[in-house]
């Protein structure tokens, strides 16, 4: 069974926002069995939308697209598919009064443009829009069962899981299964090599690789006659891969490297404080992403030496003498916020995030960073290559590594 | 002169990664005045490479490529590229030479399966890649240029900055121009409304709107005979939209909100500190992406009750009496990150960004933000819908805000 997605509109075909729909859309077919070979994009342009759709359906089982379904005139896509079947549109009252208790519901009138979101091609299935105004439809389009969908992420989302998943689950043979590994600490090229040889060793298993700056998460992609035969082969294989990556994974599926890091703390019963130079408080907005209440009390984010000074207590005499982008001052930058906030953990990091700062000695991407813990000071130094935003991003991530590490007794 | 984007890759159309190239081609392609309508990824599989560039290379001017250039066995695109030409693929030694330079520059040994990113089709014009190992290449097919470019971004925008686009962009008549206009505060539908008319008003001129949470960025679009009548197009109507939207835009191209705050410290000669609680660094986060140490001092995230006690010297009695999340304890955490770190501008953040920590008084989404600048102390209250990132999101923009807002005397 095959699989294509068709969005349409000219915000996308201008490149004025990015098409996250089109991955979104084609990760979930992939895993529900279907082979999604071709994607297409299209202004909002009828004979243009009337033509891909022709063109897709008649070379693929099941079409998904997305956008123009709005309430404005650069809406065309469902008047692009009645003209593709030669029917007319018709009004749906259902529809159209779902529409108007939406409007009422937020205290607001419905406008007459909002009417032609509950017009639909003759013969249409409606899919109900729960979270928006704009419902979807299906139609059969050759062999094709065609589906279109606001292009609005949240309604989108929520239409698909509601009505399209469930339609199309029994085309596919769900005889797939994928087990999602979160690594971090290793290039892409390095777990690329670690890994040769997985794919050849487990048959029906493919290995897929997201970089998701700086994570790199892994796919273990398994096919077999049942689902089952899949879940097992792709367990066996996901093994296989722990073994040979065994530290830099640290978690599966959703979970964050923040999280990793707090299940560590936990673990031991601290809590942790964070003292920040040149991320900014990068570190402490990754661990307050995710609830963290358990284990992070504080954050001191000590931009100018005269807060290093103030808030931590950092010696004027050290931040002289080594200057503040030293192995020195992010030792006392750990141990000064860990003891300011009475906590057993402290993590410290400063650097030169750039693009000026650098020094005949010190170059851009030079990072510190510490964690003083019961038995002592840990500290790390490393020149970062990258712009600003990926340098604090690197940091910010060792930080997190080194307390994680120390709470786990890797480091000592 | 119309453009068309072919993107190439099975991570692409199994939904591995999001495709951003396709929408910074795009924004480029449109903004050197080509007309880009279609949009089409397809996966490492040579017939249906083959296919989609036989039918975009008939259909357009110009056509971008990007992917499948890489060393390993699924980059396919060249040897594509010569089955549609119906030609051979010839190594190019300057190409291989260069590569192997490479490899020796970074201290490895180049591997023999990179020695295919020196083969192109035959007649081809290679295209340097002055940051990677796999260079570009340009062909004609029928009417069409065609260019292949490799997906890793970087790569891709240098290529295209040096090669693609001094060749192509004789070819588009640049009759357009295109002002950004970024603004924070006003839901995207009511700034839709302000804005209705001026397209009919000025003819030729197309208003855009591009989401990037929680700002609207509004792009002016103007068409006209000459470039330079197309500025002045634009010039006029952006007056128009400013004094519409007046106080909600902040600034025009990359500026960022944070750094709009900024110039408004530095114009008063302030510096800053920032306490946060529900935001959880986020705030620093967001003025520290960009250099600030003009005027960010320090960024004190007291996450637990005993760390605004601690850092800030926020009163127990105060904390007990009406509980973290309340105006007074905003209003005590921005006087107290202030003083302690002795600087003209203290903000602070309290609130509850979910999902838990709701109370029958104080739901998800309540936040207090206050600013204590040599006049007094301001300090508003919101609760925010949406989840947490979001909650945390509009909480620091606002937080950003009325910063800015005391800075520019509009608020005191």
């Amino acid at each position: 069974m095959t699989a294509a997605i068709l969005s349409i509109g000219t915000e996308l075909t201008r490149g004025e926002i990015t098409n996250t729909n089109e991955s979104w859309l084609s990760s979930e077919l992939t895993a529900m069995g279907f082979q999604v070979s071709e994607m297409a994009i299209v202004d909002d342009h009828p004979g243009r939308i009337g033509d891909a759709l022709q063109r897709l359906a008649h070379q693929h089982d099941v079409v998904v697209a997305t956008g123009g379904l709005g309430p404005t005139t650069d809406d065309l896509t469902t008047a692009a598919v009645a003209a593709v079947l030669g029917v007319a549109l018709v009004r749906h009252a259902p529809s159209l009064e779902a529409i108007r208790r939406r409007f009422e519901a937020a205290g607001r009138t419905m406008s007459p443009s909002n009417e032609k979101q509950a017009d639909f091609p003759l013969g249409a299935d409606v899919l109900p829009n729960p979270v928006g105004t704009a419902p979807g439809f299906s139609v059969p389009i050759a062999n094709c069962r065609a589906f279109f969908l606001p292009g609005v992420p949240r309604e989108m989302k929520r239409i698909f899981a509601d009505h399209i998943a469930p339609a199309i689950g029994k085309l596919a043979p769900r005889l797939t299964f994928q087990i999602r590994l979160k690594t971090f600490g290793m290039p892409e090229s390095r777990v690329g090599e670690k890994l040769a040889g997985v794919e050849e060793r487990f048959a029906g298993v493919t290995l897929g690789y997201r970089a998701h700056f700086p994570e790199i998460e892994v796919k273990v992609h398994a096919a077999s006659s049942s689902l089952a035969e899949a879940r097992a082969l792709a367990d066996h294989a996901a093994a296989e891969v722990r073994s040979r990556l065994a530290d830099v994974i640290y978690g599966e599926g959703d979970d964050t490297f923040a999280e990793a890091m707090g299940r560590a703390l936990v673990s031991r019963g601290y809590r942790l404080a964070v003292a920040e130079s040149c991320t900014g408080g990068l570190v402490g907005h990754l661990i307050t992403r995710e609830p963290a209440s358990e284990y992070f009390v504080a954050d001191a984010v000590t931009y100018a030496n005269s807060a290093k000074t103030r808030l931590l207590g950092v010696s004027e005499d050290v931040l002289r003498g080594h200057g503040a982008v030293s192995a020195e001052v992010a030792a006392a930058m750990a141990e000064g916020v860990r003891r300011v906030c009475g906590v057993e953990i402290g993590a410290g990091v400063t650097g030169i995030a750039g693009p000026s700062g650098a020094t005949p000695n010190k170059p851009v991407g030079l990072v510190y960073w510490a964690v003083n813990h019961p038995g002592g000071t840990v500290v790390r130094e490393r020149t970062f290559l990258g712009d600003r935003q990926q340098i604090q991003m690197l940091a910010a991530f060792n930080v997190l590594a080194l307390v994680r590490d120390v709470c786990l007794g890797k480091v000592s």
